[in-house]
């Protein structure tokens, strides 16, 4: 039996609080002079029906158990999305349900692909409501994967994200509600620190804000048409490169580094290949960019690494259309696409322990078949991980893949050219935003049709929510009784 | 220890066998008033080579043990290639070092993929030593699949080629030599009914012969510029059909057919899933070719099936060009050349049995997460297949994808468009023939680079030895000591 009454209680809970972070948006309106009602009234909306639910459900004093928390993780989205869209639609600054779901999902989803041709003609509210449904996205994710997911013993990656597993004091705290809250201090703060050293580097207080807030979400939604390019200031590039990075990195880590317990923090295999993967791949791409003229070695390197890191965190911001140089530099961050940051931050995509395992496994699978009777345990983390985790992850790596393929014949079905159909199937499934073809770095979504639209924004969502999450309600094991 | 001699001795008696099987091509020379002397010499320094590696090395009475087993097979189609492009060389109808290779590898892979623009225009004596080449190749990959690699317990599939583990009883004969030779009396048989019904529906006795070599072999070589194309008879197309899902099925169920136990051939969930999705996709695919205009129900179907078949099984062979009908046809041709035949037949690609091991898992992992405590087998053909054979056959699957994109990565680099990349990695490495991009149905090999030919050919052998049986040879595992 599943207990639909705690389910819809916490969805109210959910949508009060959306309601409540619609209001930043309407300060920003009336500031810059613009018409508030549209905000306002899908604030009142949200916090109408949202309180209604709430309270037309007493407390049932239930534990919420696994099979709800899988049912509570997929409709939270799909409220979020259904709510999160009311001020595009009652502004009429976004016409028509599928160009509405695609923009709020991908906030949502922390993607950050668009369907605005011309983001600097809206209102500010509204962008600054659009940047705030990446920053929810992304502090759903962490308080779900870190927090949450673990403690319902969700998902195959749970033992690798908390921590690993060992005596409870490891964790950042035992307590679930303890853990969230200090992930939320960790997101916060860095979010304040994002803003300020933004605005230092010459932003205005407004484009700050909103790019600190879709920065720390690995978003990438961003208040400038031409996106982070905008800025040619050095010193906003590298503070964006270093909140990307910290963006996708495992926030339990990022808590122990701001505790100081350093040796924490490189016991985490995932976090070591991350930050090496990511530095050499941009010392690799930066060569084409300074062969290709005209920049300087720091220029080209900071473009190369800018795309990389903006890629693999899973933002999406822009700096540079990395298509224009070869078809070599355009596979290459093709195939980024498919890294993805660490478990347990707000990046998108594949996430690097599941690639740490496949890859470590894949190295143990030749000794094993020298030595058909040894033991070979895969070690990550200093722990061992069991056969069924490492099955797990396979399977997920390869499910992960197939939807990939599927959703992109979708597209070609569709009428879409190859290129188009890989790139913004890849792209929306790893929650990045530009992919390849007529979705690179300097476009966007708009000339989708509404059916691809609404099934790139279902693409985008069973990424954020790694698939068997989402996948589950669909299978008949979920539905039986226990 | 390896030992060294033993291999010598073997790739020695391997060379004699070969120059034997050159003999044949000179008869046509002489019948086609041809020069037989290039094929000629070929055969007689294959033969001296061959006899004098033979005759170096003693009979050392050592059993071959695994480590041998793997050097014996990667090693055999370096020398087969090696002595195989003699022919080519010395007529001086194939030049360059580069082409001769490809060719040679594409044939003994039975790939199919050609270099030659202009096919009749070649001797027949060597065309047919270019058909004879996929035969061998077919035939040594039964032989090493079905008798030899479970016998040593190479491999992950093992298990399910020669039969599901239980009572010996249940192989086709527990003496690998009786194995292999029932296997080798099915395989000629089955190419000498191809030849006569080849012949018997209006091809030339040679043509006939030809076509059976490279059909049985799922290899695809024409001795026609425009394939099996150029005989619109529906006889024809439909023995060749047969033949190739005959050849692209396990010839232990072949054997168990032919014995008249029909029982054990249903037994097979591999090829009751082979038998099912060929149909399937050809009704799909059916409907575009109909939709195009101009064909009837039956020759819209039977473009369908036999491009579905000719891909499936990696034979290659043309009847059309799907790639003209929609960016949608085309994706999911791309897509079948994932698929590959049954284990244990002359099929290259991935193979029914490890998809069919993916999808079942994946099932299961959702099972697995609702009741995470409960023990969820795997069954395959009525047994239950082991997590660690579950985890080596996901794992093979990863490290195909993951050679497939960074082979197209390395083509890419050298300048090619991301659809001939694809298709021309994806097209060798599951060793089918014809790709996507500049590489479709009715183009060839001949414009790539000598450097991009060579590597092609690298990847076509990775694919034909199934990717661990060749990589384990660069691996410490391999060479240290037992």
């Amino acid at each position: 039996m599943i207990h639909f009454k705690e389910i819809g209680k916490i969805m109210g809970a959910l949508l009060v609080l959306i309601s409540i972070l619609m209001l930043p948006g309407i300060i920003f309106s009336i500031h810059f002079e613009e018409d508030p009602w549209p905000i306002l009234s899908s604030a009142v909306i949200t916090m109408i029906i949202g309180a209604t639910l709430f309270f037309s459900f007493s407390k049932q004093d239930q534990n919420i158990r696994k099979r709800e928390g899988y049912l509570i993780v997929a409709l939270s989205w799909v409220f979020m999305a259904g709510f999160g869209m009311l001020p595009y639609v009652l502004s009429h600054e976004i016409n028509g349900f599928s160009d509405a779901l695609f923009e709020t999902m991908s906030g949502l989803t922390t993607t950050g692909a668009s369907i605005l041709t011309d983001i600097e003609a809206m209102p500010k509210g509204l962008l600054f409501w659009r940047s705030m449904t990446q920053w929810i996205g992304g502090l759903g994710i962490i308080v779900l994967t870190v927090a949450i997911f673990p403690l319902l013993g969700i998902g195959g990656i749970e033992l690798f994200v908390a921590e690993s597993p060992g005596p409870t004091s490891d964790k950042v705290h035992p307590r679930i509600s303890e853990t969230a809250k200090r992930l939320w201090y960790v997101y916060v703060g860095l979010t304040v620190m994002a803003t300020l050293l933004y605005w230092a580097g010459g932003m205005t207080f407004f484009d700050a804000i909103n790019h600190a807030l879709t920065t720390l979400a690995t978003g990438g939604f961003s208040t400038k048409n031409a996106s982070m390019a905008y800025y040619d200031s050095a010193f906003i590039q590298y503070v964006a490169i270093f909140f990307m990075f910290l963006a996708g990195t495992n926030f339990t880590v990022i808590y122990f580094g701001l505790m100081g317990k350093f040796k924490r923090v490189f016991k985490s295999d995932e976090f070591k290949t991350y930050g090496f993967a990511l530095l050499a791949i941009s010392i690799i791409l930066y060569y084409p960019i300074f062969a290709n003229g005209g920049v300087s070695h720091e220029l080209a390197f900071r473009k190369s690494l800018f795309q990389v890191v903006s890629i693999v965190t899973t933002t999406g911001f822009v700096t540079d259309d990395y298509t224009q140089y070869s078809q070599g530099v355009t596979f290459i961050c093709f195939m980024l696409l498919f890294l993805g940051g660490c478990a347990g931050s707000t990046a998108g995509g594949i996430k690097f322990v599941r690639h740490l395992t496949f890859i470590k496994n894949s190295w143990l699978e030749f000794k094993r078949l020298v030595h058909p009777r040894a033991i070979v345990p895969l070690m990550i983390n200093g722990d061992r991980v069991t056969g069924r985790i490492i099955t797990h992850i396979m399977n997920f790596l390869l499910i992960y893949l197939l939807t990939f393929v599927l959703g992109a014949l979708v597209l070609s079905l569709m009428g879409y050219d190859l290129a188009t159909s890989l790139g913004s199937v890849a792209t929306s499934l790893a929650n990045v935003g530009p992919g390849i073809g007529k979705v690179g770095p300097v476009d966007n979504f708009a000339f989708f049709s509404p059916s691809a639209k609404i099934f790139l924004s279902v693409i985008m969502l069973l990424g954020r929510l790694e698939l068997f999450t989402l996948l589950i309600l669909f299978t008949p094991f979920f539905w039986r009784a226990n």
